[in-house]
């Protein structure tokens, strides 16, 4: 495996998640597989969860994980080619891609969307040109328009929680936000959930139609509380625009998730790759209850970096 | 040993001194100790001491130490439960400490006190929010109230310079200051003193009397030279107003402990946490002298966390 | 070797650059060296290449490194000695280093200089007051006036790339930028340069002249197309004026180096100690050219490092 940026196969797919919950269950098994590789973390956005599991997933193969908080600890990138650089930004993509490539044996990297230059977003830019210049492995950890390690680690929750005897049904509902928030985890979480066979629904408010191209094979429900009839897992989500890009349409707090919104759903458990807003995007009720599986999706993120870490180094 | 976030008795203050000093003599001595176990430290405000000592005293025995900066790698966290998080905050600490406790075998935080909301900072609000949702063992790195790491290495340093043959006597005075400073070294530094049985006075501008809840046993003595005549140990701290929360009275410089303060108590040796305002709260005069023990008590400060994550772990 | 902060001598700056040549092709010859031993990287600017070269060099050795951005986690320092603390700074220098001191065994240190406080700046007066007071050997990450490591590395890369049979011509060009530059690495690039027995040629527009006491043995030549005539090595850089201290006289583009300037020069290599600004201070048909030396002096970044780090605790 030379990138992990997105979805590739149901077979490589179900291989990062048995190992992962190989990991799981044993998180230094392969402790010596790591020794002497070095991984380097680099943020252009904040981070808890990804931050954090990703250096224990880094420590738990033996490798040493050195963090490098780009925004705040070193200095604004110039990403575009050609560049006459006497503005704001301090380094070209290029060098410093370069240089990160040849201090490290993998490389890791944040690059949130603008959400104002949607071509560019839906290029994936800044984490193409990492791949572009580092001339190592590059990880997404999370970009403009994937997070998969985030959806790696919920595929690895869903077959923790798989149903019995049956194809279990998916709904994604997007959620009243007061922010403009990327289509990264939504778009990625529909990419992994059709790619590894899951049957999914979609359902938001007419207006948040997703980027067709990672939402071909499900179905598109606009009344959610059709959409969540008979559920058994509800990821909850928000996201701005996409064809209006960027912008906010409606904060329609009747979309919030609430043990209401289940009544047809009883088995249904909940998702969220947090942070959550709660009681905006989703109630204390379910996040409290044994509905929710959002610190198990949080806690598989060791073994999502993890499975995916120990690919790349073999 | 559950948590570290406060003073719990004689035989366990006596036990931690012990271990901290065989610690600074040793510091490898259990450096297998920990091995696999890995504590993550979170920080919502600036450090130094606290920041690099916990991170040593973490290696020393082995363990894998990551540190967080939240406020500034992360986001803001909402604390109140039941919050409807449709403003600033991003995460509650439902979710993030939840999160944390379960990645990590021991949590260190750091949360200093508002001192706008007396109530909250005095129910040390933050950290026990932590404590109630990680789930697993918290070390405090400072809270609203108290600063339990640094009076251990006060304590440590006290026995390490104790007097032969009699009970020193312990002055805690209070020095000018130009910021509002929380009351929480004070406060540790009173219930660690008093705890281990030393005879404390404290002395202060009237309208800077400590939470009695601190320092019942102690001497108040408001002439702050007959307080420190024959003194052993002088501990120099500025604190803001409790009464009148959070408030500065008074910045008389002739509070500012001098040489010439000391007249009466020869063999007074002065202790300050660090960091410290020269020439403000303290002169330099004392500070580069013989008397000062300010570097012996940043240097305990690695054994003083060592010795705490060691009976953590066990 | 106490302390690396400065060229000083011929036989000691070959032993560097032969050592660093040999970790370059066995980076964890002397992985047991530094096992027990930690290093401070204590920022108090920002940084990318030194902070991630130093770290990994520090890992080869089997150091412990811990990174404090003093600017960011830490506060800001009070430098001057005998202040009356009452304003912005939190911690006196004495006291932050000195406890840093007791933590480490060796501390690196990262100061700009203020380029508006001439004669401070020009006592290296930050740096100078770390190594007063933290009592433990202290390593430049670049001080006010030099960047050693920079130029180690720059030595170790023009030795993998010297011509054959004779004495190569250096060429330090003055490069046209939009902000104020310190003179560190120029003030270094020809300390070294000079120091290792190159001859070094200087060319800049009048009134960039550097700091003579860096540059005496070197030729000045105010024609850059005379100045880069069969020269071997080109060294890019930018800086502000030192006479008129901290100034920007020119930003005359035509010093922007292009293959163009370098027809008189058919072998020069190009060197820059990034991060450089594309189409600014060099274009990008150097840059990306076979002539660039960039990627390799970044990279012997490391070896620079794991030198000295090495010497250090012998």
């Amino acid at each position: 495996m030379k990138q992990f940026t997105q979805f590739e196969s149901r077979d490589l797919g179900q291989e990062l998640i048995d190992l992962g919950l190989e990991y799981k269950f044993n998180p230094r098994l392969d402790i010596q597989k790591g020794q002497g590789k070095r991984i380097g973390c680099i943020f252009l956005n904040p981070s808890l969860r990804t931050r954090v599991s990703t250096q224990i997933a880094a420590q738990n193969l033996g490798m040493e994980a050195i963090v490098l908080n780009m925004d705040k600890e070193g200095w604004a990138l110039e990403m575009q080619d050609g560049a006459i650089m006497n503005k704001g930004t301090v380094e070209h993509i290029k060098d410093a891609a370069g240089v990160l490539g040849s201090f490290f044996d993998v490389l890791a990297v944040r690059a949130f969307p603008t959400l104002t230059q949607k071509q560019e977003d839906l290029s994936d830019f800044v984490i193409n040109q990492f791949i572009k210049y580092a001339g190592i492995p590059v990880v997404s950890l999370e970009s403009a328009i994937r997070h998969p390690l985030q959806s790696l680690a919920d595929m690895i929750t869903m077959q923790e929680y798989q149903v019995e005897n049956r194809r279990p049904k998916v709904v994604l509902t997007w959620a009243p936000h007061i922010k403009a928030i990327p289509h990264a985890v939504a778009n990625s979480f529909a990419e992994w959930s059709l790619g590894m066979g899951y049957d999914l629904t979609i359902t938001h408010p007419e207006g948040y139609e997703l980027d067709e191209s990672f939402t071909k094979g499900a179905t598109l429900e606009y009344d959610q509380s059709k959409a969540l009839e008979d559920a058994d897992f509800v990821y909850v989500k928000n996201w701005s625009s996409f064809q209006d890009y960027g912008k906010i349409h409606s904060t329609d707090p009747s979309w919030m998730l609430t043990q209401k919104h289940l009544e047809s759903a009883p088995n249904a458990k909940v998702m969220h790759c947090l942070p959550v807003r709660r009681n905006l995007e989703l109630s204390d009720e379910i996040l409290d209850s044994d509905r929710s599986l959002v610190q198990v999706q949080a806690k598989n993120r060791i073994f999502a970096a993890q499975a995916v870490l120990s690919k790349i180094i073999e």
